[in-house]
């Protein structure tokens, strides 16, 4: 509270939350502060996973193949939220009622097909977040892709039917798409900072990045003035935070790093603008006691750097 | 009751019946207990493949041309249910109502155009199903095809009206389309698994799956760890039925086999966590005396397999 | 009467109609028993050649251009129907209402596109069946057709309609588009069996079908066992109405044959399982009297041969 | 009145008006006598071509690019109808309320893309017109194009709602798209006869046709008998007016052509059975005292020769 | 107002807005007189370009990456309106309600993928546009793409609903696609011409136009007479406004010009027919200071200029 970043950074909280309505608010509340670290920092754990990737997601794992794993994690790890899709949230999630809030992710695609002409189509509706007591929906949006044009269209319906229910929009915000890959790939500053923009001009409330990356290798093949930008890794993040705007950012955790990496990139993120973290296979590919207690050193992490 | 590994599937089976709704598990307990084997295993005769085959699927045995045929059989040995179309329901049925439960097939194809961007419109709605009195329907999704969008898509509004209704469904999921092709084909474990698990996340109450098999020849063709995974039979059944969770799993029969190969296909998928079997051209395929006869076997390892 | 073929067809009728709706069953009755033949045939004078072939198809018979020789044909004639599109039905039924019971095609394209992915989009709908007081609709679906899931779908919906209304359908069942022609074609046995049974499953109450012809030139073209299968045309017309199961079967005459050739295929379809025929450019490209003295020989076949 | 032919044209009139519908009836009374010529006689002015050829069509006479032109020349000239898309009607045609009727184009497009697949999109709809105060509609249906299915959809559900409110509907029947430039062009009497038929098929209450044309260049590129068929100017508009049966047959004036020719051309489509004209490039693309001189002349002869 | 092009310009004025139903005219009414220059004038500020051009847009001015500045430049400029989409809106208009009146984007497109067949999906509604107490809605059409007939479609469908609404559309009239590019460019008179008139054929209020470009490599690609039609910059100006006829006109900056030739711009546009200008970069991309200081010499310009 003394540092002039941390107040910047908590008016910036404030100013992020103010425009939203009643019902929403009432729903980020649950995760920002009743569950999770619980100052207003995030900390998601998705499982959409095994939809996306394929039960090959949980061979370093083999007990993460059971729902039932995730759930406890989060439970035991008093996460934020689940992001899952509504299958396993009716086999699974009655258990936890009032215990772990969902997020639910109502659109998704399997890996089998080419991703050039990447679109998720819808798995559940906004009316079924709110029938099952979601807390938040989750879309996932091709940046980028052919299919964009279905894309934006899917998405604002999405969004007319959340706003009508008061129920807060995660955007998974993806570049992706032979376009996205021949202008500097899906991990390029020019791509995530595009989808940053995008995520606050369709009308996200928190959207879902990954970290972009400076790879001297392609950096060129993006458009100017990124095709000649440098960045290190925390000028990456806040940059994308600042060109988000008023969304809240989550930054997700990708695939499995070391016990290093992981923290490097929580305590990055966090310290550089982002408002919470979706950390999956992070966690759950881990054996129980370790992704325990990898949960509460990030849990830790959040609650130390302020918001 | 006395082997662990017999508890430990009956839970299972509680468990995976738990989170139905009442109607779901009104209409289940149909084809569960008060129909077929009687202790909570499900053996169904499908007559779709005239749709899906065509007629030459009934030459080996010209009297299944015939649904009464199948009707009888279904009757006489006393099946948990029959699945077809609408047409079918329509003109042969009436004359079994009460004896023989309907799995209506809402969605189908012909096997004319090439596979490989397979997608089943549907043939007839959840309403049909209420209507007609069936106590599940059946719809075939094709996991990892070009169409898979458009598939999500109408399995998504088929299972709100179906959870609306109470009505369970089966999905017949199976990878189909040019990207599994080259990936292994459809009758990899890397296929089936991720199949088993596309059917758990998208909110089926019951899964069909095909057994795995294991070719050297295409092993490698897999992404990993498939491509590098050795199986045997029964571990391939173990493993899809563990990834389909709280999923019930039928496994289907396939095209005809020698007596003691459908023997031996019944048995290893019972004992390795199987809920039931879809046996059609294994036994309408036979001659009546026959047919009736390797019902009997196979209803008698249901009793025998504690489920 | 008392030949056991004759009793065996005539259950066979009965039993055909058991299963239909009253409204299905009181319309049918008048193309049946009222109109036509009047002993459960049905001789239906098809002019939607005009949108199908185009206007060439008036050309042997300049009179047959305008479509009062069609409708002065059924009447004097005596027809079960005529089969049309709406247009042509708004334009010249009224002065034949009551007389000329109609059948309303609701789908129809012109000849000009290739017919690779053939697809009949609709020209009117079962509303205005109802509207118009016709006794049947018409649907034209094109078997095997890289359209098929569209034309599935939209068979699915007028089936619906016709279903809630009470309206019999008989459903063109034509095997159409390149994966037919490279099967062994459009006439093949392959071909027509498979349309036979598609229109029992997808529940038509009638089908029209081609005689299916087995040329050695094309045969092994189909997949087995029909590529090696000879038949006589006797045996073809007797499979496919044995394929099509309870579904009432129209055969169509198909472009015009000798006196001799027509009545030898009228008998054959009669003798070997036929509900009725459906032959147009047959009678309406002769001129007036010819064609109304086909008809009559037609009629009093169909009178002779017990149904 | 004494020429049998005129007799045989003015029953021919009644019998193409006596099936239409209270509200059709009025509305095109108002076409055909209470605006116009007056005697059953339909002259329309359209001024669509901005859309569909773009500003390049008012070159000629550039005081025409103002609509006031066009509405001036229907006023003074006395036309049947003005025919043009919803914005022009918006923001000109109050002025002439009651003055000029209104022929709503409800579809439309640019001449920018391809003509391949041709296919015009809603500009407007049934509502539209009947809220403007319309006394008909005109559709652009582009018979043969690979779009045709689209096209039938669409005019079938402006067809439903022009039938609800009884708006007369006027069908621009034309030929186009790859496969009917290959078969002997959009002018060929293959192709314009198919359209003529297709309109009556459809249900079109009135059709706006081209005179066909014989052109030994490509007349061997039409399918038979078109193929070897010579025929006349007045004998290809007699044939297309035969074909459309009980259809209302308005012929187009095309690009503009000599005051010889036009009037040629005009006396000829009247002769051979045409009900009207609509011509507008040869009247607009002429200077004021031209363009309503030439009114004139056109409208003396439509008196001229009896309808 | 005592030069006789003054009082012609005005009089086009008001015959610009007097066919415009009350619902228009008042929300007009804001933008043209209670706000912005204040004498029929329209001065918009457009910031839809994150989404258009991705955060690129921002680098010459990174304090414009945050809406607060536009937002800002608006209210203290004295802006007619700001032009954005729906996210933008939402959270960042609220502390300007009533001062810095809305034009609700309602669809939009990023520049990832290619151009070749543009369109833009919706990202907001009409309702949302009432919803939120916009005075405007802003549609980008591109005229001549492939997705021409999709773009025409959903174009009606906004209209019928801001018509039953009363808010005015301003249509970003666009050339675009692989068609428009072959003939002579997004740029060439033949091109922004043609989408001057679809502007009025379809029923937009205002248009958006950019300023026709006379360049001598590519006048030949355009269809005749435009090529072979040499230009001034006023002529083309003065020409696309009276292609418009009643629709207003809004000429756009395009990108950033000099001091000079933005003013030159300006005056053009204004003194040859424009109603207003929508200019984003060219303003909000200088510093703020002298952000300000030229949107007032173009206000000044703008009350100088009798419209």
């Amino acid at each position: 509270m003394t540092s002039s970043k941390g107040r910047m950074i908590r008016l910036s909280l404030l100013d992020k939350l103010d425009h939203l309505s009643l019902g929403k608010r009432v729903r980020l509340h649950r995760l920002m502060y009743e569950h999770g670290p619980g100052n207003g920092r995030m900390l998601i754990l998705p499982i959409d996973q095994g939809l996306e990737h394929g039960p090959a997601t949980f061979f370093p794992n083999p007990d993460s193949a059971n729902p039932e794993f995730q759930f406890k994690l989060a439970e035991k790890g008093g996460f934020s939220g689940i992001a899952l899709h509504l299958g396993l949230a009716e086999k699974y999630a009655k258990k936890y009622a009032g215990k772990v809030p969902i997020v639910l992710k109502v659109n998704g695609k399997t890996r089998i097909p080419p991703d050039d002409h990447a679109f998720s189509p819808l798995t559940a509706t906004v009316e079924d977040a709110v029938r099952i007591g979601a807390d938040a929906i989750g879309y996932t949006l091709y940046v980028g892709s052919p299919k964009q044009p279905d894309d934006f269209n899917q998405f604002r319906k999405i969004k007319a039917d959340a706003d009508r229910y008061g129920m807060p929009i995660i955007l998974w915000s993806y570049p992706r798409g032979e376009a996205v890959n021949s202008q500097g790939g899906k991990k390029s500053l020019y791509a995530i900072d595009y989808a940053a923009r995008v995520a606050m001009e369709l009308g996200a409330d928190a959207v879902k990045l990954n970290v972009p990356v400076d790879d001297p290798e392609n950096r060129k093949e993006q458009p100017e003035p990124y095709g000649s930008l440098e960045f290190t890794y925390e000028e990456g993040i806040s940059r994308v935070v600042k060109t988000a705007g008023k969304t809240l950012v989550l930054f997700s955790g990708g695939s499995k790093l070391s016990d290093d990496d992981l923290i490097h990139r929580a305590r990055a993120c966090l310290e550089y603008g982002g408002n919470g973290l979706l950390f999956g296979r992070n966690l759950w590919q881990r054996p129980w006691n370790e992704a325990l207690e990898m949960t509460q050193r990030i849990k830790k992490l959040m609650c130390e750097i302020e918001p």
